[in-house]
């Protein structure tokens, strides 16, 4: 039997930074993940293959990062019927508008689950690739709340913290 | 026990004809929806007590779409951990460029997966609400997998006919 | 009785800095003000809490700071009538493209008045608040006068200087 | 004494069916208006006069609505000190973007409250207008709770028709 | 031996009707082509297949044409090493400008010579495919030339009749 | 008799690093020109009262600078009928955008001369004044033509240096 | 002796139905002016060779109107030293977007006075080529100020129109 | 008999930082190339006497860059009829959006091969021009497939690399 995992492609190794905050996420959910440089471009064989292999491994959601023209989560979307989730890169001169339009403006019938441009969409990749998981995971669901719990509490600290610093 | 079923959420009943799309994919599936009219600024507490009622009753899934600034499919995602998927609607002088930045642009931790403006958008809504609900189902999985198999086929079709049409 | 005031809303204490302007008008016309750090997505409840609160209370007019998918002008408009001034924040690669227009393009009904990205708009805000207070109070349009006429003469003495460097 | 009153400005009657629908929100809530054709740009004088005169007879909050590059709503902001509503037309090849960058991105010291583009800005700088007017008037404020009231019924009856309809 | 010639793909037998420029200019070049219905992201394995048998055959351009996030172009040119041109089509709510950045913003090692959007492009995609394949052959140059001339002449024969118009 | 001079307004003592170009330019021609620090939204008397008063000395060209929402330049193009440039300047988020869009989109019958955004447009409306004095004096022409010539030099004296670096 | 006239120049004689507006312009102040189809791509030697003659028969001012990537104005603003007014068609999927950005981001050293997209900006390059021409002619200054006067006389018979029709 | 060869236009020398990795391409390729400052608004007679000598003296391939307007490409595209690659250069305030534009959206029958704006583009210029030379050259062809091979290598050893930095 396979473990379910989620996998984590990215277009270069420079995407990895902002990528981390990923793969932090999925750590603090305990989601086994797979982390993989491939490119929609330079190696279609490798990423077909690997995209293949790992759906068969239990890859149940697969996360794809790329700046500019960013063709790889279609491309990974074209290859699998698991749910993809596209995180566009700010790189490049035009601040990533090239990469969410590339990644979010898919024809009908090759959806990308398009998250926001950078790093609070890397963030959100990984909170949605727990949301996703939760859909068959009771226990993921209860996590995925206490999250989001733990996150309005931060809120509430920061406002606390700054109606102390305002002397109310 | 509560049967599992995606909500189809609209900021307005004009966005029927473009949400119809979704809908047919839902039924293509055999995926149980309902399709609720509610507004994230004109009935706040009304998306509110549906949201929290749907979760209960057993959605899975919400499907949200809006135009101009869209806040609706945010606003349900602050109000659910189930996945949300985002439909801008090209509705207004923006032609939707509004809607897609209000509803992809997520702040991290709370995020939306959203598909592309207006119709093709529509369409994948339904595919990708289908894939999530596969990860806890390997007969929708299966389904998913055939219906992907039958679009290439329409494709292949497609450029038989323009081959034959070529005279080739 | 309740005493009249501005309420300063903000998705994040990062927005502080920026929202430093709005305060520092709002004192300079000595309206009284609060300050509050909650988000539409991460902290609904307690956004809504507070906004019901702050009208009964005596809120006049309500600030909000965002950036990205700015919804929280929006959200809060959508809870209160009390008029509602909407400051997208230029945080993310878009630079604040995306907060303005989730922030302005609102639907028919629920009103946001939006004001300049960033800096410029965290002050004039404030000066729209006063404004706003200025309709039911002709001390505060004094005020707000005499401060239009010193602003003139605050370019005025910029082109002195100019004119005097230049040796003219 | 003054009656309190609504000052409509429009660069050119062609902006005239758009704004009807700022009119009739004014009309519902039995606001008087002006309505007045001046131009920022060929009638610049005429406009100075009419809005100071406009001001001394009692007009409390101007809307002021222009295409293209929109100057109409600054222009005003630059003369009075009342609360001046910018409207953004969608006129000419940009559909209005550059009406709206126009109208909102106001230096410090001088905002436009700046609504959507076109139709639906034209409708919320009526109510933004009303809830304007209620910061002095209570009677006002009920006013405009009562017709968010009524707009949410509108949204909800839209639903029950729609789940008629889909004969739920 | 193969005989040289260029594939002409298209992502939907929608694009044909804005692809007969392409056709027509490649028709008037006496270049021989082939046209083919295949989509990156629902037929990947059918493109794979027709680029690496079309190289083999003696395709020494590729032509292709895709619109909302274009990947076609930058998927072919992940195929093969022979030159790519990518035409955008103006089709969806963003009229093109999505298709445009999709193609054109290609990652370092994996060119794809993009020409305009829509009508004007896809007759330049067979001019270019015309000079590309004038590098080899004298002749085709000739032929390019000969037709830049007649362009000019058809300019000048306008400019003629409007000065005729015109009574000068 | 009055000296034919050029005006250079700028709505911010800030803008005159950028306008330095303009001086620069327009000292090289030897042209008088005055300099003057007004804003079309703080200081509209004090613009009125100086554009009337330059257009009285003999100034023949206005060259107005502006960020953000320009007005500058229209607001004085719908003072004089003397030609007006504007300078888009590249201050706030938008770098300069809506400072275009603001300036160069105005109403029929009343131009505005735009040139590019920040430095490149700086130095041009020193030229492009220079070419509109030129329709008046042929030595102005001169001066104009033997400039252009110079600038020609300098593009091939850095050709000839890179050719010598390049060891050609 | 040559007579002073005005060129207007355009890439296409599909751009004549706009351009006609800037003729009427010229007409309506008995302005001399030649009408030129010619491409800065398609003929550059004829283009070349117009523009030098016409600045010898005595042109003082030249319009050049393009579409796309609008680089007629441009090549004659780097061919002639007499101003250059550029109007931007609204031609194609960008709707003028690309021809404005194309006409105004000129390199310092050669300007093109450029005006609004499509029709407002036919009509203002005829307006601002009187203004040019005006620099050398008292009469023609006179010409200009009269017909603003008629303008605003317009704007003021249509406000007095509205009045009556609101029954005021 | 003349040797084939590329030429790179660049309109100023401060691209050339961004255009050494076109060089560095052609260098790797051992394609031999010209490089050429000139401008096509400030050197038009120079860029046109260099284009149509190079042409003879056996240039198959230009290579163009510029910013802003850039226009070079273009203005070369209108003087030869060999293949034209066009790199929009990022400068100024507009980030190479509006080079971009000034390059791709050329009218019918003068196209340019455009590539991605700044570092990505000018290394695939270098790319582009190889695979084009490639169309009459089979050895050339085979040193691109071999690049093509070691650039998917090295993505292929970065991911190794990440591989063993994650420890699996």
């Amino acid at each position: 039997m396979t473990t379910p995992f989620v996998a984590v492609l990215m277009g270069s190794d420079s995407d990895l930074p902002v990528m981390q905050s990923t793969l932090d996420v999925l750590s603090s959910f305990d989601i086994p993940f797979e982390v993989k440089v491939t490119s929609a471009h330079r190696t279609p064989a490798a990423t077909h293959a690997y995209v293949h292999g790992a759906e068969e491994r239990g890859c149940k959601v697969f996360i794809c990062a790329a700046g500019l023209a960013a063709h790889l989560a279609g491309a990974v979307a074209g290859i699998t019927t698991r749910p993809v989730i596209g995180v566009p890169i700010d790189a490049g001169p035009l601040q990533g508008h090239d990469a969410l339009l590339s990644t979010v403006m898919m024809p009908g019938g090759v959806p990308v689950a398009t998250v926001a441009i950078g790093k609070a969409g890397a963030k959100n990749a990984g909170y949605l690739a727990a949301q996703m998981l939760a859909v068959a995971s009771d226990e993921m669901a209860e996590r995925v709340k206490a999250d989001r719990q733990k996150n309005a509490e931060a809120v509430m600290a920061k406002d606390a913290a700054l109606q102390e610093k305002l002397g109310r």
